[in-house]
């Protein structure tokens, strides 16, 4: 420390806390500290914070013991990030932070107004420079939930955050992306269908997010078999290679907006219709797509559950990529299970290799609708006529060709690893004999991620049933795994009060 | 530190770290601990802490350096109070919290579902339990904001509100109250209302809160003269000596929810014309009153903007005290300009005793309508027949009985104390000559507030001139009052951006 601070010096010395917030960014000061006693700091408060070259709005901790000493300022991990890494003792100067502006947006929208573009900006940018707390975050996103952005200002709220991040640019005209809507467990079809896209000569820089309210995102998956935390030359570097990425999105700061905003969303276990069309939209258009194949499964217990609300969904969607320049083609798949076997990052990994490399093991569910949407992006990038494309992606799957351009990507992203499922298991068995009749995806993806998927990326279940299965009392359902005891017995916790995840029903003789 | 336990050991020892995180509860622990480990816990989340008797759900922070030892779980304030104060190194069980079952129902309502009476209940008993993370508890202030809350909704909310908490019982068949909606800054009627009330030997046993949005409430004046944190005896022994009190409602457990939704609200500059009434509603039947006078001001920048909203809302507070059994009379008045000279604890405080004493100084739009809405009470009161409660009201003011009445009541709280005006002050002065026409409410409030009322009782607003007052350039317009030169500069900061704080037009000639 510096010994030369003068109690009337109105800055405080940096010191690295050594704590983890996640990503929220906090500041411990002790409360009877010059600056606090100056500011009239409030515990809880949000202050900004500027060092020479940095700004930062952090939430105050106020130290009322002698663990902190007066004139430092403690940052927690994500404070420091976020203010460049600081060396120890640097100096920096606390204010109160002014009142965000575009809050006045925020509430304004509750009593009906509207966000057009310059409101949609404002908050964006506001979101995009930390100014919001977790508090104001949360406002925002219970505002724009319950399809309450209409068309225009889910176009405005898309191109605010577009304009928030990097936009990629490739040399191809055609530039292929897919996107799945969720709330299907599984499903992890993307690794599969870019392996057989990109192995046919198209061009397909995928990007895409970690899980929401899911147990699994795409990213998240991937990320048991490769590197996905990609820098943007890392990721040209590997696209220029192989044609082709599955890289994360948020580490390319592609619309970065929308990783605050989803663990909002994540922790309310709440996305808005609009929110997520602009969270879709704004990825692809950054991520510089020309043509998007979405796919929206439809199911009681899916994230869409009605035919109704699926083309109310791919209205809104296609109007959105119009106003930003993006070719949509949109299909409505069925929700009413699971695709393929595992749930959790590792455990859908396991799926999308065994379909990859032919395994005679491989959840065929998994393999047709990888090959349905792949036809579809051979078709749209021109690389099949129209109504060949199936024909072209079953033989590219085949031939091994898909999985040799798998390898390429995975090895061209820092080496291919193999998904480690979680060491703690616990096997569920039918309680009667019957027919499988209905899969509550809500449930099971609240079992997988109280397991701890996806952060525990071994965690999720192995299903060892289909609908229409006939099964015997005692016949295995599904395994349920964790990285941890307490997290499995969390998870069975929930199973005791929870007894319709997999509904057998007897058949009448 | 017990020294015997085991890496095996399932449990943490209790510490109190002297960290001030005002309401929110957080437990900080080392991120490699057997306990992180084995329930797999991320930062940030909401974990359950269990000693052997007392049970809470607070925020988890990781350690990620040697600063705790790892057989250690520390305390922020917050958390130890909830935990019932435990001693250096109790043992405690960290879990993972259980979702808050009752969030389904606050994402249900961002759906066009509705809160009946058991869902209102199940929400405000979390809340009440400290189960909702300030996250979800900005999702709920939210989903109710917008009016989107019906009188059924209101009445069911204000009826868990009651439940939740204490409720007073007192032996008169006539027990008053009164509230004012508020968005008025100043406008301290109710001290001298109570005093002129009681001094009659009508019962007035009032509580108040302390401020959301504005920069004081009742209760954060009344401290600036005396003891207002009564606990529900003393409370009790005050009102049996002087028929009365001015208490903070929160300290008595009346409706304790309240306190942790205001909080919210305060943080985001928002309430919600339902939540509002089931505050204000449950308040007065926690505290047993029969009669309440409820004041509503109406101006362009009050609260309440408009006639017809004001009639709204008189609605929606007449049908749901009717449903919990309550008396309301409704006075919709004038809140074009302040009420009194003062805006911020002390300087309203002063205001209070200028017209309580008589004083030829006192504000006399203050006396004036605290005169108003003593006669209405006392008409309520029947301790003055209709029409006569005004005259009654100004000679129980002029006698000196009021005044007397109201040392009593202070003097059993715990004594008399002149209020301190901050130490810090800017006079503004009018920059051209004219006629005052126009008081923006919400920037004086907002500049106060800045300047640091409530939480520093001595920052505020005195105002020098009143609506159609002829000033010359140069004569000074309010003078801003601030415990810390910070505070002050920061409200200047804002005044810089605000000039029209009040607008002086020049008279044609």
């Amino acid at each position: 420390m510096n010994s030369s601070t003068s109690p009337a010096a109105d800055y405080l010395h940096l010191v690295r806390m050594g704590i983890d917030t996640h990503q929220q960014p906090v500041v411990f000061i002790r409360s009877d500290c010059h600056v606090a006693i100056a500011e009239g700091f409030n515990a809880n408060a949000q202050v900004e914070i500027h060092t020479t070259d940095q700004r930062l709005v952090a939430q105050l901790v106020l130290v009322t013991n002698d663990r902190l000493p007066c004139e430092q300022a403690a940052l927690s991990e994500a404070a420091w990030r976020r203010l460049g890494c600081p060396p120890e003792g640097e100096k920096a100067w606390l204010h109160h932070a002014h009142p965000v502006e575009s809050m006045s947006y925020v509430r304004g929208k509750l009593y009906g107004e509207r966000f057009d573009q310059q409101r949609a900006r404002a908050i964006i940018n506001d979101i995009h420079a930390g100014l919001y707390s977790d508090i104001q975050l949360s406002a925002y996103v219970t505002a724009c939930a319950g399809d309450r952005l209409d068309t225009d200002e889910t176009i405005a709220i898309t191109r605010a955050m577009v304009d928030s991040g990097l936009r990629l640019e490739w040399d191809n005209d055609v530039v292929l992306d897919k996107h799945c809507v969720g709330g299907l467990p599984a499903n992890r079809t993307t690794p599969i269908v870019v392996a057989i896209v990109a192995a046919n000569g198209l061009l397909m820089p995928k990007t895409s997010s970690r899980a929401i309210t899911s147990p699994a995102g795409t990213a998240d998956t991937m990320e048991t078999l490769t590197h996905v935390q990609l820098g943007f030359e890392q990721m040209q570097q590997v696209v220029e290679k192989t044609g082709a990425c599955l890289a994360w999105g948020g580490s390319v700061s592609l619309s970065p907006t929308d990783d605050m905003i989803i663990r909002i969303e994540r922790a309310l276990d709440l996305d808005s219709e609009g929110q997520l069309v602009a969270s879709v939209i704004s990825k692809k258009v950054a991520a510089g797509a020309t043509h998007v194949l979405i796919d929206i499964p439809v199911g009681p217990t899916a994230k869409v559950r009605s035919e109704e609300k699926a083309h109310k969904l791919r209205q809104l969607l296609e109007t959105t990529a119009a106003a930003m320049g993006l070719q949509v083609r949109t299909v409505i798949s069925d929700g009413s299970q699971p695709i393929g076997r595992g749930i959790g990052p590792a455990l859908e990994a396991r799926d999308v290799l065994q379909v990859l490399q032919n395994d005679l093991h491989a959840p065929q569910d998994l393999r047709q609708k990888s090959l349905q949407l792949a036809a579809a992006l051979l078709e749209m990038g021109a690389a099949a006529e129209p109504g060949s494309g199936h024909q072209l992606a079953e033989r590219t799957l085949l031939s091994g060709a898909a999985w040799q351009q798998f390898e390429r990507i995975c090895q061209a992203q820092g080496g291919l690893k193999q998904p480690q499922p979680g060491a703690f298991s616990h096997c569920i068995y039918a309680s009667h004999g019957g027919v499988v009749a209905y899969f509550n995806n809500r449930f099971l993806a609240r079992l997988a991620s109280l397991a701890g998927a996806p952060n525990a990326p071994g965690a999720g279940i192995e299903l060892h049933v289909r609908l229409g299965d006939e099964v015997r009392a005692g016949a295995p359902l599904f395994t349920l795994y964790a990285q941890a005891a307490g997290e499995l017995a969390y998870a069975l916790d929930f199973l005791d009060g929870h007894t319709d995840v997999i509904r057998i029903e007897e058949e009448l003789v």
